[in-house]
């Protein structure tokens, strides 16, 4: 089979590349490197055809998906937290990006596609664990807002060409590769001051996470038994954590007593942050999955990768 | 006031923009003209700022939306049944459309605007009246998912920036200056042939309309009571009729007899069209209002306008 994976050099697709080079699939890899590394694919760079292109590139794209059976579309936007400083990036780079890849799928006869979409697509939902078909949401981010438009649009191809679909709405996740988000920030800043953590929020912020690997396990288990063209699936472990246990498990890891937690205060940390988020994963759980590892070892395997790779921390800046 | 009316000189949007002008407020329409009609202007020519332009010139909205109070945004490709030969027409016009209109807003410091979205956000729902909350929806057209799309950025708009919204589902609307839909070109059909009507679909498609006039009513209600931030309102009636009534209702008052009904098949008139569509409108009749009109009177009245105002068929081909 041949692959393409958008956002490729990624902490998602990066590993997903992995995964299908060692079932010895085609693997064409379609990256702009705005948040991917190269890095990542450096050990599988002979078995993969590697495109430094944008989404938004559409004759490259249409280029690329020539042949290809199947895509994952992994490439976002991910600045969850700052998408009100650029507003339209969101909808530019997720939403027309999704599009593109839709309508390159569309006029190569490309017929499936796995979709990262995330649980905030929920925004703040009343039930928890929170399920695929909870009440109609009401958007808080641009982040969120994005990529429901685009499984809007995932949705609306597979009815209308035949496309089958699957929409992974994830919890954050992490593990080897994970280069964005809150242990990564955290991580970062008791490097440079040891003595004290600025917390966005009061802490308090209920989070769930998935493993890595748990998630790839998951994501390729839900294809292989799929029956369904509209595939909607949640993806996260039952448990969450305060965003303070989070603080708590890094600095114990990193061996720190006594820093200091400084809050900038309220629910959230930031506007349109969810201050809970737990999804219910029942539907992922009848075809036979769970998670294997533990939010908290799924962090401390998280501190252990990004202290063996301390590269990431100046790349990412 | 200051308005912006974007598609001021379509069906909707003219409508509103007469109830403005009689209310001496500071009127703007913004029109492409791709399907709105200067003459629905004609009599309040003197009264109004027209700027033909369209969405996608972000310089000439961006001009326009200075010192604006309100935005009344009614600018769409409205070509549902049609929208999978020009996939991506849809998420120009009417997502990103709506992501221009937005950001001009949030660069001018407008706080507030109303936005016509429609019941097919809901696709193909399982609760009849479908009401507001009813369980995440599935996006069956390229349409729906552009509004949908839409929606979300209005509420992340909201939260970003504290602009007030009002987001509302319509069902479909006919009356004076309706020149697209069923009736329409079931009208036009029967000039040219009076002896055979082609009907897409089985014509047992179960459809909800509303009379222009009560849904303008409503939208003005619902403005003036607000407390909310985020307001998202049904607009519809708590009947439905068939496509069959319409064809029948269209014969008798045409005075023709005997005209065959020849049906493409199958329960959707078109891929992604919805077999069934009746809103529930409890929350719009708690704040006082309910419609006027039967939607056999709003056949009527629709048939009585086009009858009246030929030149419309020559205008829309």
């Amino acid at each position: 089979m041949k692959y393409l994976v958008t956002g490729g050099a990624g902490f998602v697709g990066s590993s997903i590349v992995d995964r299908l080079v060692v079932k010895s699939h085609q693997v064409i890899v379609y990256d702009n490197l705005s948040t991917g590394n190269e890095m990542f694919l450096n050990h599988s760079k002979d078995k993969i055809l590697f495109i430094k292109a944008d989404l938004l590139d559409t004759k490259r794209l249409n280029e690329a998906m020539q042949g290809v059976d199947f895509v994952f579309h992994m490439a976002a936007n991910a600045d969850v937290k700052d998408n009100l400083k650029n507003p339209t990036k969101c909808l530019e780079q997720n939403t027309t990006g999704t599009s593109n890849v839709l309508e390159a799928m569309r006029v190569n006869g490309v017929k499936n596609i796995a979709f990262a979409s995330t649980g905030s697509v929920y925004g703040e939902p009343d039930v928890f664990p929170t399920p695929e078909d909870c009440k109609f949401p009401i958007q808080t981010s641009m982040y969120a807002a994005s990529k429901l438009a685009s499984e809007g649009l995932l949705e609306a191809y597979s009815i209308g060409y035949g496309i089958r679909v699957f929409i992974f709405r994830f919890v954050s996740l992490m593990g080897e590769r994970y280069t964005h988000g809150c242990v990564f920030d955290f991580y970062k800043k008791l490097l440079n001051n040891s003595k004290e953590l600025y917390i966005l929020g009061d802490g308090k912020q209920k989070k769930s996470y998935l493993y890595i690997q748990d998630c790839l396990d998951a994501m390729f288990l839900a294809i292989e038994n799929s029956t369904e063209k509209i595939n909607i699936i949640n993806l996260g472990t039952e448990e969450y954590v305060e965003v303070n246990f989070i603080a708590d498990t890094l600095c114990e890891e990193l061996g720190l007593n006594n820093v200091k937690y400084v809050y900038s205060g309220g629910k959230r940390g930031w506007v349109g942050d969810s201050p809970f988020i737990l999804l219910d994963i029942k539907k992922m759980k009848a075809l036979g999955w769970k998670p294997t590892f533990t939010i908290e070892e799924c962090i401390k395997r998280t501190i252990t990768w990004l202290r063996e790779n301390q590269w990431v921390l100046k790349e990412r800046q």
